[in-house]
């Protein structure tokens, strides 16, 4: 017995979220324990107030809710996303994994159905790792990946606390910071964030497993100097060194694997003035692939890239991790579960890894998880061109609400 | 005959400006029109007033000082250079060429000697053109290379309107900015603020002329997107880009000339997070060379550097002229008395192209003009760890002083 959701009460839904932090570009200024972050996180309070459940609200801030079930002994299905989003990002990253759950919820109240396992809702805090690194920040903690004080201690460009400024929105609750009980499953929806779906024309993406990365930086110290009277040889331009290690790092991906990705997204250079040679330069990197071995061979061979820019310019560096991810696979107890829920909508289905990185990661230390994805136009996001038709939506949220529904009810 | 100014007293006078702006890295903070700028300028004044001088500042906030001469048909041989610095200069750039016409001036008061011609100091505004660009501003106005009022209409990053910055620290005068008679010569001393004279061993150096300059800004537009599910081959990625244009600066001028520079001393990067594709990426360049026509095809070859970038990379761009500046030659009149007056006092010189651009560069416009360099340990500048040492110090103020005097007394 499948279930459907409002299509309409849906997309009003994910309209009304929209509301909430929106930019002129049509996008999201949603940064995590921000103001728009208390602002959305009360209306998503509200909402799930108004179905008669209690919100519970744990010591880093990730927001629960359970709807009960009828088996005192079966553990709960959890469901669910985030609700901050990028400086400029869209409006269906992560959102629309929040929201999908919701209208669940709400669907099942409306029609009064039952289900033997209980199933939860989760909104996990800082999972865009824009504002306070490192990313996936909330179910990290909660699933014992990060020590929760070292977490509260970081701090954003402006130099505010985290922990501060998660008490002074509110969200600083009382609940241990983590699972309060055994979980039977995970399932997460996200839009794929990259061009296979649409490539392939399906309408919903069963993802069996999330990419494995690392993030790095790289800082190069050479010597500020006058840009005219010095001459080539007597420079030692730290900028020039990032600049190797840029191109290189387009270029190592094409080296390695077909699913591989390499990015320097940051650069910082000091003093930062068109007269004078840069003389500290700090390159952040990051690489991505299925499998392990390779990522770690692309980090190797950026820092080998980086030791020889260094040795050609004459400067010091120096190299930190930021953040690091082994490759996951998800259980085939939820992958079969989203997979059956789509054949059975009639939905056009593919099997795909993600790329990008989920809280889904951190819960398959937890319990059997797995994801749907919704097909991203042109494969884009973290900007406010980010783009999934409602169609898209509504067939991903409806194929996540089966497939809890489905694990929920041992079908 | 020759002057010699007091050695004790020069050096203390250099130490004296030296603490105001002082940083604790034992450079100078002092950007023009801010504080700092203020402070010296009034202490300037005081010194001056202190020899019985009036202090006249026009419009611009250029400041002079007269000693007369003997003859009234006789035209002012003019001296002097900046007290501004760079955010973290040192503490000779600049100062240096201010403060050696002031101990010329109290010296010819002290030994009551007389010349023919007057003299007349000069503290040029904002030559640095690190908070306010463009540099070498004061004297480009004064010499009628810029337009006043554009100039007043700068502003600098935090948004503060030159024109009201000059009204705020009191120095925005009421003489017109520009010549009030003419001039029989101009006369500056500088750091070298390169290393040729230390590697020849020399005690200071004859400026012969100044090389041309060109500044540009580069700016590539690619798109933003998730930094792992976003395939490299879907990516139109501005800082890579940006990288391969730093990578050929570099290399340019070691295919042009043995005294050709280039730089990039500015990126900026947006959105600049570590998960985000860069979307639009600013760098500048700058090419340097006593041949306009290197400067010219260095210029075209990074214009060409970025097109094939962009293309390479799917990106638009576009690219500004931010500065330009011929190379000039001094007059042999100013060569040759500052040439004679350092033979006169044993120091072993060489002549010298600078590098780096100086108000003396406007000058030439305006009368016959020459410079003395001192001596840059490392060629180091524009950074705290410039130095001079006081002996490299006294020979230049010493053979300045006496290259004026020669002139003004038309020995």
């Amino acid at each position: 017995m499948s279930i459907e959701i409002d299509r309409e009460r849906f997309i009003e839904t994910m309209k009304e979220q929209a509301d909430i932090g929106a930019t002129d570009g049509g996008g999201l200024h949603r940064l995590a324990l921000s103001d728009e972050d208390k602002a959305i996180r009360d209306w998503f309070r509200d909402q799930l107030e108004a179905l008669g459940l209690e919100v519970r609200v744990d010591a880093f801030g990730n927001m629960f809710a359970r709807r009960e079930g009828t088996d005192p002994d079966a553990d709960p299905i959890l469901i669910g996303s985030h609700l901050d989003s990028q400086p400029y990002g869209g409006i269906y990253d992560g959102a629309l994994g929040v929201i999908a759950p919701l209208e669940l919820l709400r669907t099942l109240e409306e029609e009064g159905r039952v289900t033997e396992h209980p199933i939860e809702i989760v909104n996990w805090t800082n999972e865009e790792g824009s504002r306070f690194q490192p990313a996936m920040q909330g179910s990290g903690v909660w699933a014992g990946v990060h020590d929760i004080d070292a977490e509260y201690d970081r701090t954003d460009e402006n130099g505010e606390r985290l922990g501060d400024e998660l008490e002074r929105i509110g969200y600083r609750g009382d609940i241990p910071v983590e699972p309060q009980n055994d979980y039977e499953a995970y399932l997460e929806l996200h839009i794929e964030q990259g061009p296979y779906l649409e490539l392939e024309e399906k309408d919903v993406g069963v993802v069996t497993g999330v990419v494995g990365f690392y993030w790095g930086a790289i800082t190069f110290y050479g010597e500020a100097d006058h840009s005219g009277p010095t001459p080539m040889h007597y420079r030692n331009d730290a900028l020039v060194a990032a600049a190797d290690v840029i191109t290189q790092v387009r270029r190592i991906p094409g080296t390695l694997g077909d699913r591989t990705v390499g990015t320097v997204g940051y650069v910082d250079a000091q003093p930062n003035s068109i007269n004078i040679i840069p003389e500290e330069v700090t390159i952040t990197f990051g690489f991505r692939d299925p499998s392990d071995e390779i990522v770690a061979e692309a980090k190797e061979r950026v820092l080998a890239e980086a030791q020889t820019a260094a040795q050609r310019e004459g400067l010091d560096w120096e190299w930190e991790q930021r953040h690091q991810s082994d490759s996951v696979e998800f259980a085939d107890t939820c992958i079969d579960a989203v997979q059956a829920s789509a054949d059975d909508l009639g939905y056009d289905s593919m099997r795909i890894f993600s790329g990008a990185g989920h809280d889904a990661v951190h819960l398959t230390d937890i319990c059997d998880t797995s994801m749907v994805f919704a097909v991203s136009e042109d494969g884009k996001s973290h900007n406010e061109d980010e783009y999934t038709s409602w169609d898209d939506c509504y067939s991903a949220a409806n194929t996540i609400a089966n497939a809890a529904y489905r694990l929920a009810t041992d079908e």
